[in-house]
């Protein structure tokens, strides 16, 4: 008989997905009878275990982290990867990383892989189709066999453990009011969707910085694009359609095609169009002007986790699941001035 | 008594480097009888075992492949990741990745960690320092115990392996000649250390161009930047010093920051002074005129060496010392015409 069962063997064996073998063995109300007692019936049969993790880990200590994140293309992570390393490996720490690439199957199959007694806890930011899917069911897995978890970057309330995030709502006002600081009053939002909650944290941001002073909300002015793929003539279209004076993107390289497409319709930067864009990563630096940028700290955001990882590890503390002790810390991100914007 | 003892244990408890340890081991002449015994004794009294991964490897298929890159702030090794773990989920196989840091005791350290039994073969491109130290021990363990190793990049001949690069040689040639073609007749090589071996045979390839068109080699053309940090004072006054009209960049980040000094500097781009560097990565694809860049195809180098490492982890052949049946492969890297040159 077969050894290590998994949720994917599962998932495939009895052909539906797997965040339906991990919600049938959760007994979720979303999962019909039949299909329940299928998975349910068949993860007995092959011995499926998931608390083998837990006592693997109990055994020995692999002084080893296990970090998921969404991809590695992304400035962002990346840094926050190297402050992870930082404080990890000062600490006697390896790391390994996983790439879940925005999908919640990988995110699982990555997780249950490393859970497998190769890493002493995780680190993680969320995928954009668990966030979408709004399954985390993987997640509580592992935390109620008392595997260490911190979450960060893009977390959520529906799982208890410690989390590590930047104030996105606050640094979005931030920016929005010195666009108006500047002079500026038709201000755009070039964005992600919304099931990405730093982005809704952000919109948020947004809107509250002009309702207090006294603009408008012009849907019109906002702009969602998808998070991959080529967004070029979405922009093209959205600079046809709409006069603006300032843009506010969620990342740096929404920010860098507007400010070409700006450049390329002869506006002047930041004279007709001021922009400000997350993240003060490789793009921003070497942008010509150069981006004026949020700064989220991705480096310090991953020592922090780190630290809280680390600290979680070696206290070999048995949680009580009443006593709510987890931490969220909140890492305060900066406006870096570059030559988008005109200082007053 | 301890288990599982490392390399990284024998080192540290010496007080001596892994180099030495991983060299005293295999009884190399260049370690002193004394630290030799001493290391060999060590290693039998805490019975250091490098064989017990291949033993549990035989054992059970993890169906996982680690990768251990460089960096991941490079753009190239990032495409190479993505083509890895393309080809490798296609086929039913997870990617796990850990990074060197450019640091030779890392490389081993997570190559250790990475053979106690997590994966079924690695895919790597060597650490800065491990080409600088020329110590190769480490890789040559790993294949001796017959799990299957691809370099890719940044091999070594001394290592008998399969092995995916690119014709750097040829490529650099062939982006002089474009230079020439041109019109250019003063062109600048900005370069890394020779150590790395894809700048030395880069700087042959630009060698023999400027030869076989009878332009004389100016040592004093050639600028040598670390790998990190800042350069930009480097730059400045190689601008101050020299007076040329074409400079080839071994890497974007290189490139993006002459174009900016050339730029400051109220020079035209290409009319003055043309570009072209290595790696289609982000930076080139976002700057502004857009670089004439060397595609090194890292996903398709990526989407081989997994194939190549599968392929091998599936035949389960055990390889006769011998039977020197390894293959490298060759992957021809592009000039993608940017506005950085002016085509004739």
């Amino acid at each position: 008989m077969r050894k290590n069962i998994t949720l994917k063997h599962i998932a495939k064996e009895l052909e539906v997905s797997i965040s339906t073998v991990s919600k049938a063995l959760k007994n979720s109300e979303e999962i019909g009878k039949d299909t329940k007692e299928k998975v349910q019936a068949f993860a007995k049969l092959y011995n499926y275990r998931p608390n083998n993790i837990a006592i693997s880990l109990k055994n020995r200590r692999t002084k080893t982290i296990g970090v998921i994140i969404p991809d590695i293309i992304h400035h962002f992570f990346t840094t926050v990867f190297r402050g992870i390393e930082k404080y990890a490996n000062r600490h006697g720490y390896n790391v390994i990383i996983c790439v879940s690439d925005e999908s919640f199957d990988r995110e699982v199959i990555n997780m249950e892989m490393l859970a497998n007694g190769s890493i002493d806890g995780f680190i993680m930011s969320l995928s954009a189709e668990t966030q979408l899917k709004n399954d985390f069911n993987h997640l509580k897995e592992v935390t109620e066999q008392g595997i260490p978890l911190v979450l960060f970057d893009r977390v959520t309330d529906e799982v208890k453990c410690d989390k590590v995030i930047i104030n996105d709502k606050e640094i979005a006002y931030k920016a929005v009011q010195m666009f108006i600081d500047e002079g500026k009053k038709r201000i755009a939002l070039i964005s992600t969707d919304d099931y990405l909650n730093v982005s809704a944290k952000r919109a948020i941001g947004y809107q509250e910085a002009l309702r207090a002073n006294n603009l408008e909300i012009n849907e019109s002015l906002v702009l969602i694009l998808p998070y991959f793929g080529d967004s070029s003539n979405a922009i093209s279209e959205f600079f046809d359609n709409n006069d603006f004076d300032a843009m506010l993107c969620v990342n740096e390289i929404f920010a860098v095609q507007c400010m070409r497409e700006a450049q390329e319709r002869g506006k002047r930067i930041p004279e007709d169009i001021s922009v400000i864009g997350f993240t003060n990563g490789i793009l921003s630096q070497y942008s010509s002007p150069r981006l004026t940028a949020i700064a989220q700290h991705g480096e310090q955001m991953g020592e922090t986790a780190a630290q809280m990882l680390i600290e979680r590890v070696e206290a070999e503390l048995e949680l009580d699941e009443d006593e709510e002790n987890f931490r969220t810390e909140v890492i305060q991100a900066t406006i870096i001035n570059g030559g988008t914007t005109s200082n007053p």
